[in-house]
């Protein structure tokens, strides 16, 4: 493991350094038991099967938190899945900080890329592998184990508070709810996410932008049953055909979007703030070899960067149609369906995109096929400022556990609930996350590097440290 | 039951109608006890593992065509799946009749939409349900059971053999190689084929053209996995996204086929023909009706009649990509799949517009993505003509049968073996099918009318007479 300790800090800083590493280094043996009991439970939010093992990993976190020194810790119901809520309350004076993590997870498939099972953990080449080991069980675990970590020395310098919830891969429906009716509760001055990645292994980063999303389902529905492709084809609208010919047409040549009204929204970035993104490190010749690919593919005049971090985009995340098994079927499918979803950039409403995108596609459908469309889930893109106590502590803690300054970025990924937080309790986030692309979530082969895990626990106790060091000076 | 006799028949032919009436109602229940036990076998040839239920299918059959009274049965090797032959030869002297069918049959996917398990046949509503029903198990076993009826009564006017092959619905490949090996063997005047279908119920029809067939099968591969579709979407080409471009490309505003040359071979019909086409009987409001759609859709500028009977098509067979499971995933699918088929008409060669179509393909396929492209099968197309022997022997069988005269009609199917029948053995085939369009081949619930097989079953001992009458005559 490396550590990028640098000999101008101060020798209370080295101390306090030396102490988590060195909790770490005694206990990391059965952080990663605790972390791997959590990924062997399949929390897939999107199937209705798993609902037992939502409340089973709420239980679990739950008994886990108290073992951490939470005060209380209880299983909240929600009109979705459950949240775990915890406290911590050291001192009513002191700032609170507000710890989000989601015990959720993407579904698995497709499972045959899977080098091992999803759902069995395990460590090879320095990396813990399986469904969660980043997104989110590994990086919210590491929060879980920086509070132990302060809880167990007495070193905890603020209130903390923690909701878990079982939603984020699916809309968050209960947690937006639930945040609606328990202001109170849920009141602090930032809530803290590792949810989120680095530029790059080295490279420390703070996510201070999200792309917002609407998630939809279409169907295009033909003839009553599938038919006989040689004695109808050529004279029955396959909807299979339709639905490529409906799809292909919500891109234009330049790759824009040709929804009617979808960019009406869109604040579109000054050329100083392009300039001010594009200065991130980023090579796209290892970008490209990353990913096996010969060439990118985004929408005209926008860099790579900024394709991802300001600009909206359409993709097809699941399409099928007819016979899907080896060999040949002369059959003209009676439905075609696919799962579409738009990445959404600040100021663009995730419902408004949602009837802007049904009334497009009912209207480009030709008469000789019915359509259904359907909304499942969306949420608001979300931009964080950068000259806050939450970003400077973040910042300094970054320093002081990676030797070198964050750098600032925008993420093309979504947390819906991260808006709503701010909407609905008025409070920001800090996105502290330690993931790297190549940690394959939502894909086969999720992983998260041993050593990204542990420097995530050794870097948040100094993020409280500072963050309560310079909130209780702004109140004097 | 219904039957259209006719009081101006000699009172010969009479007796004989009484006869087989007659030895059908007299054994009706085992003739569909035996189809029963023949439809329970899966014998899918498009998956591997059916083979074991290839190898059941073409022994019952040996055991089925000795009892029913043919001098010898085999079952002989291909190299793929192996043929049955047997054969009842009177005397050398007189005309050959060779009977063609297929015992394989589609799969049956997908299941969920069967009212009943597809290899657990029933009767409902006075029709046989189950896979292969009517394709073809249903159709060959009306020959096999006429056949019976002709050699049990000593009635038999000729010769016969029978050729029955497994891969019909998987492109021939076997009986193919047999042709070309064997052509002594499967010397005959004729080949009698029950394959096709009639018009409508009331309407009896002789097949006397069949569409041509080129499948293939492309892949579009993006990223080297599965990818975020929030960290990636816009950046990088998805797989899906491609596809359903290229794939709607390959089509025209005026729904012709844009692959280069696709037309050059496609000798096209004079104004007198396609008259002639369109006078067969068709409601376009019922057939809209019974497939409940608003609309047809096709080729601009030619009929419903003419869009399957004489122009070529191309349709999606299948297409899948990424999460099609029920909820939402977030995710850039790593590869894109569909199965597409190509109907061909006469002089179209399904070789070459295979080597077209790939080639065509991967020219219009951005740098972003690696394309694969493979054919599966293909067949020519043919044409029969009407002033034959054969269709007048068929006439006239069909009008005692049924009290009316059969329209000659060209279906949009393919039976690419029946080219093959005539370019390797220099043999016509007399395509005397009776099945109905909601038969529902090739689809969920496929289903054969009681009405229909028995009918069947009787009309085909007047086949053999008059045609053996009819060649008789012909040698002087």
């Amino acid at each position: 493991m490396l550590f990028f300790l640098s000999s101008t800090f101060e020798p209370q800083i080295l101390k306090y350094m030396t102490d988590i590493k060195t909790y770490i280094e005694l206990n990391k043996q059965r952080f990663l038991d605790e972390l791997f009991e959590l990924i062997r439970i399949p929390s897939i939010s999107s199937k209705e099967e798993h609902k037992p093992d939502m409340i089973k990993t709420a239980e679990l976190l739950k008994k886990k938190l108290i073992e951490a020194g939470v005060d209380k810790a209880e299983v909240l119901p929600t009109i979705g899945n459950p949240v775990v809520y915890a406290e911590k309350m050291i001192n009513p004076s002191k700032p609170t900080i507000l710890v989000y993590g989601h015990y959720d997870v993407m579904p698995a498939e497709p499972l045959d890329l899977w080098k091992t099972n999803a759902f069995e953990p395990e460590i090879r080449d320095e990396k813990i592998w399986g469904r969660g080991a980043d997104d989110d069980k590994g990086q919210m675990w590491m929060q879980v184990k920086a509070f132990e970590f302060m809880s167990k020395t007495n070193t905890l310098p603020c209130n903390v508070k923690f909701i878990l919830e079982g939603e984020e891969e699916n809309g968050s429906k209960g947690l937006i709810d639930f945040c609606a009716k328990n202001k109170e509760l849920l009141k602090a001055d930032i809530i803290l996410v590792s949810d989120t990645g680095m530029i790059a292994q080295g490279i420390p980063s703070i996510t201070v932008g999200l792309r917002g999303l609407c998630y939809m389902e279409v169907e295009v529905i033909g003839p009553n049953r599938d038919l006989h492709s040689g004695l109808f084809g050529g004279a029955v609208a396959n909807p299979a055909n339709i639905l490529t010919k409906l799809i292909a047409s919500l891109t234009d040549d330049k790759n824009q979007i040709t929804i009617k009204g979808f960019y009406d929204d869109v604040l579109n970035a000054t050329e100083k703030e392009r300039q001010e993104l594009n200065r991130a490190p980023f090579s796209l010749d290892n970008y490209k070899k990353a990913l096996d690919i010969a060439n990118v593919y985004g929408e005209d005049g926008y860099t790579t960067i900024e394709r991802t971090g300001i600009r909206p985009t359409l993709d097809i995340n699941g399409i099928w149609s007819g016979y899907i098994e080896p060999g040949a079927k002369t059959v003209i499918p009676s439905v075609a369906s696919a799962k579409i979803s738009m990445r959404l950039v600040p100021n663009q409403d995730p419902e408004k995109i949602a009837v802007l995108f049904e009334k497009h596609f009912r209207a480009i459908a030709p008469d000789c096929v019915k359509v259904n469309v359907k909304s499942l889930h969306g949420g608001n893109a979300y931009v964080a400022p950068i000259d806050t106590p939450a970003f400077e502590a973040a910042s300094l803690a970054i320093e002081e556990a990676f030797g070198k300054k964050p750098v600032p970025v925008r993420s093309g990924g979504s947390i819906p609930i991260i808006a709503t937080f701010e909407q609905v309790l008025g409070i920001k986030s800090l996105l502290l996350g330690f993931g790297l692309e190549s940690d394959a979530i939502h894909s086969p082969n999720e992983n998260f590097p041993l050593f990204n895990f542990f420097k995530g626990i050794e870097t948040i106790p100094g993020f409280y440290r500072h963050f309560t060091e310079l909130i209780e000076k702004l109140r004097g």
